[in-house]
């Protein structure tokens, strides 16, 4: 994912054509982003200073403060990247077969492409339970994403008759999402690999939809 | 829960008896556990500093200093004394009845004991996510009684042929304790109330279990 980020470019066809200044405007932005990344990537978000930030972005700080208003806008930013290239990692890494499998491939490709940021990942869990209600909000917004992949999945098996007509997708989907956050954590205490994460995220999906299918 | 803890005594018969200056020490180390219990259960963890819960104990931050070596030491230790007394809150609160009624009543009784401090769980959560190793196997231990009580209900529900045989205990124990969890971020920043809470849990018990009812 972190390969795959900066080519993330502005995201619509109607935007305004850039002026020489508008346009350095941006590529000083998403020098800083990707400075920044790489450093809440490494560290986490306190331990990542802005100073370091500035440092690995070669420029000053005072820079760096005229993109941003603050570290946790900075962080929001790169967040709210991430999470769109990890959304459609997941969403390409979903492939063809059966519910389950596409779930579980899924959820695979989204370990494999953010495991190389796992500080960035506790980081965001960590301050989703201690933030601003509003910071909270946009942070929901940003990781929506992520969890349409899995209601898609889910809803796609109810059109296939694999997943039976009255499932709770919400609850299926929120289920599923808690136990796919919740093996990061094998990962950062115990050493887990992306193949133990797919394995037991396997094992999780089958449980889940044990009561749903329709077979 | 914050009126029960305090009554929590050393815990063994087998201790010694304590002579005079022993006795003091006791009590000084529960009075500034009790005033940080209740600053960590009004503001979180972060912003409950050792000058206020030195305050609230009435002593110097020196006597603080005396007992725990620093504010996390001082975090732990009411989180094992706090996990321990909502342990016995969830195991009373099964009550008879079937496995399902039995796990959504003892977790309803945990939302129950716990959300008057809503603060101090989204800092046990929020730090489990970005500790050193050896406080997070400290932590896995402190809640590890939380997490008993789950698998003894629905091992009992194997016993009484409700569950099926080869049910996965653990991975249905991690899902449930996940789901759990999570659901305090609605109380926190959804304001949700504790029948919300319990509703929640018990359709999401109802999922976990539709897989694996013997019925």
């Amino acid at each position: 994912m972190r390969e795959s980020a900066p080519t993330v470019a502005p995201s619509t066809d109607t935007q305004p054509r850039l002026n020489r200044r508008q346009a350095a405007k941006v590529r000083t932005r998403q020098k800083v982003l990707d400075a920044a990344r790489g450093l809440f990537a490494e560290r986490g978000y306190e331990p990542a200073t802005i100073r370091d930030i500035a440092k690995g972005a070669g420029m000053s700080t005072g820079a760096v403060f005229a993109n941003f208003q603050d570290k946790a806008e900075l962080f929001e930013a790169v967040l709210t990247e991430d999470m769109a290239g990890l959304a459609e990692v997941m969403l390409n890494g979903a492939g063809d077969g059966s519910t389950r499998d596409r779930l579980v491939n899924a959820l695979t490709a989204g370990y494999h492409g953010s495991i190389d940021q796992l500080p960035l990942f506790q980081a965001i869990v960590a301050r989703s339970w201690f933030q601003p209600v509003a910071a909270e909000t946009r942070q929901r917004a940003a990781t929506q994403g992520l969890t349409d992949v899995i209601s898609d999945i889910l809803r796609a098996g109810i059109g296939k008759g694999e997943i039976k007509q009255d499932a709770d997708v919400s609850l299926l989907t929120e289920l599923t999402w808690d136990a796919y956050l919740s093996n990061y954590r094998r990962a950062a205490y115990d050493g887990w690999t992306v193949d133990q994460l797919a394995d037991h995220i396997g094992r999780q999906v089958d449980t889940l939809l044990a009561g749903v299918s329709a077979k």
